[in-house]
């Protein structure tokens, strides 16, 4: 569904509509309630926590100035229609993985993760200091929204497989859930892609609507339950290293709040993002050592199938590269990744190599 | 100088009283103006820049009502000093690294750094969700202070060497700048250490009151001008693998904060610590290949070095646990830094060497 059928057709528009009517009178009273809508389903480990942080510390840093009101997925728009809630006023922010939306302009690939893209630490080094964020504001304000990152949950598992994945044919004709580039990317091993909002992939995989599926790591797919399903598991994966999570605000609102609020939300974003991305740290080796004692088999992808990635990241990663914006931030990502991945390896690469040998 | 003699003697501290005089009017109009010293000369490249993103970002997102007026080291006191100032209240927060402050307790090294201990992702791992947050408090408590990570350098580089060192015996009487409990490690290879400031340490090498000195990494230490002096440069080091830089608030002065400056206070900092981290990984690459192509030379430190750095590291973080809060601080961390890294190799460490290997 494109902004403009959304926008006439949604039944979900007069809903929202009238959740603004309610807001006014505390809005006049010098409080204002911005909802805030996701693509996650309410309680999704670490993503929706995301979200419920910046919620919270956004109304508790403006004293309530600023209440933020969140509807997870489905409570008033569904996941992937948030975008153009935001875009066109019927809500005021989203929190989400821009990812979604590579349908409403690619580049918004860059700014969750591509395949063979950017680190957490790589994404944030560009995203701050080497064009990433102003380039998140020149792409937003096409679709009338102010974005930050807000969230991440480092490098993303390979998902869960019915069978091992032994070469790249097995991908061929498998049923499996990939959003963004990746999942583009996966397509061209001739797997069947899909992309499914979190809080409805254990149903699709559990109906066998989907032979496999990748969601984040460890403990978010641990609380999603799909080693119930499944005992195949793959970690290290190809199509986010680091997916970074957005916060959104339509523009027109943004534009109206005070400079003081405009600084809440953004260190409040960069705030989440690196709170976010440790709680995915923290947990996801605990949740391993879980699944792993519940009889789920843990596996690496062989070369050959970080291969076949590879090509094929890299063919659909340059599919775009007509449109100016596109290419821009393409250029800019690849560019900042070269020069930042260097010194990363030289320092805390060589450190822990270091440690590990030592320690033992 | 321990606090109580600082209190008694410094002639800083009618300068700090006076300055806290003058600040009252601004309060009574309902703003404040909080005064900011740090450990950091104004202008270094990173540190202070962090401390002033916390000043600027504090003073926009309350529209004022906290103003956080900055001293750099030296102009109300003395790097070193920050601390004590703080603790007594004769200045409101202090912006520097907290393993300066091993003297008042040796626990304070955990939140910079310790020697084979956490990189800066397992530190925010051990810090927002396993524990590191409220020991900083707990300890910082003891001193009259409310503590927050707010800036880290990221894996600091071996530093600068007038000779090659080919083994453990080459640090025999070398006279080296290194803080905290790096530092006493090094003490034990037969160095004699010495902690001095970083606005300081550029003079102390030139006039040969040192032979070598580490600093912090590329970028950093080429703004200092070290390659002036010395040409040997070593790039990982074991004594700060992710040093984490602090913003501490007098207790008192916190306790009397609205929940709303309290949150403003908090986002800043893990924004600060976050964006921080980040400008020093943005910029490191870039500064290497400066130097390199200046004519400094880069080594790595032999394998024989990094053992007796790690014999030396694991004597020192043993000496302080009779310590019963030194102990908890120590057995935390190094908990934590076991649970995280494994997840951490086994993710982006995998991803990153299967990125290199197709990318070439």
């Amino acid at each position: 569904m494109d902004r403009r059928s959304f926008l006439k057709n949604s039944a979900m528009g007069g809903t929202a509509a009238a959740a603004a009517t309610l807001a006014a009178p505390a809005y006049a009273q010098g409080r204002r309630t911005l909802t805030l809508v996701t693509t996650w389903g309410r309680g999704l480990a670490g993503v929706h926590d995301s979200a419920q942080y910046c919620a919270d510390m956004i109304t508790q840093a403006t004293d309530g100035a600023l209440t933020i009101d969140l509807k997870a997925a489905g409570e008033l728009v569904g996941a992937f229609e948030v975008f153009d809630a935001v875009s066109s006023g019927q809500a005021d922010m989203y929190h989400g993985a821009d990812y979604y939306f590579v349908g409403q302009h690619p580049g918004f690939a860059f700014f969750t993760a591509v395949p063979f893209g950017m680190t957490a630490q790589e994404l944030q080094n560009w995203y701050y200091w080497m064009g990433g964020k102003e380039l998140h504001h020149e792409l937003g304000e096409i679709f009338n929204l102010k974005s930050f990152l807000a969230g991440n949950t480092g490098a993303q598992a390979g998902g869960w497989f019915k069978n091992e994945i032994n070469g790249p044919e097995d991908f061929n004709g498998l049923k499996f859930r990939m959003p963004g580039l990746g999942g583009q990317a996966l397509g061209r091993l001739g797997a069947s892609v899909q992309n499914i909002p979190g809080a409805e992939v254990y149903q699709a995989l559990s109906s066998g609507a989907i032979d496999g599926t990748e969601w984040i790591g460890p403990w978010a797919d641990e609380k999603a339950g799909f080693q119930e399903i499944t005992q195949i598991y793959y970690t290290s994966g190809f199509h986010e290293p680091g997916a970074g999570l957005s916060l959104a605000t339509n523009l027109d609102v943004w534009n109206e709040l005070s400079d003081a609020h405009k600084a809440v939300i953004e260190n409040v974003s960069a705030a989440a993002h690196s709170i976010n991305l440790s709680q995915f740290m923290a947990e996801n080796g605990s949740a391993l050592e879980r699944l792993q004692s519940s009889g789920v088999t843990v596996r690496e992808f062989p070369d050959s199938v970080w291969d076949a990635f590879g090509e094929a990241a890299q063919e659909v990663l340059a599919e775009n590269m007509d449109d100016e914006l596109y290419a821009r931030i393409h250029d800019s990502a690849m560019d900042s990744m070269r020069k930042s991945s260097g010194w990363i390896a030289r320092s805390s690469g060589v450190y822990t190599a270091q440690r590990d040998r030592v320690l033992g």
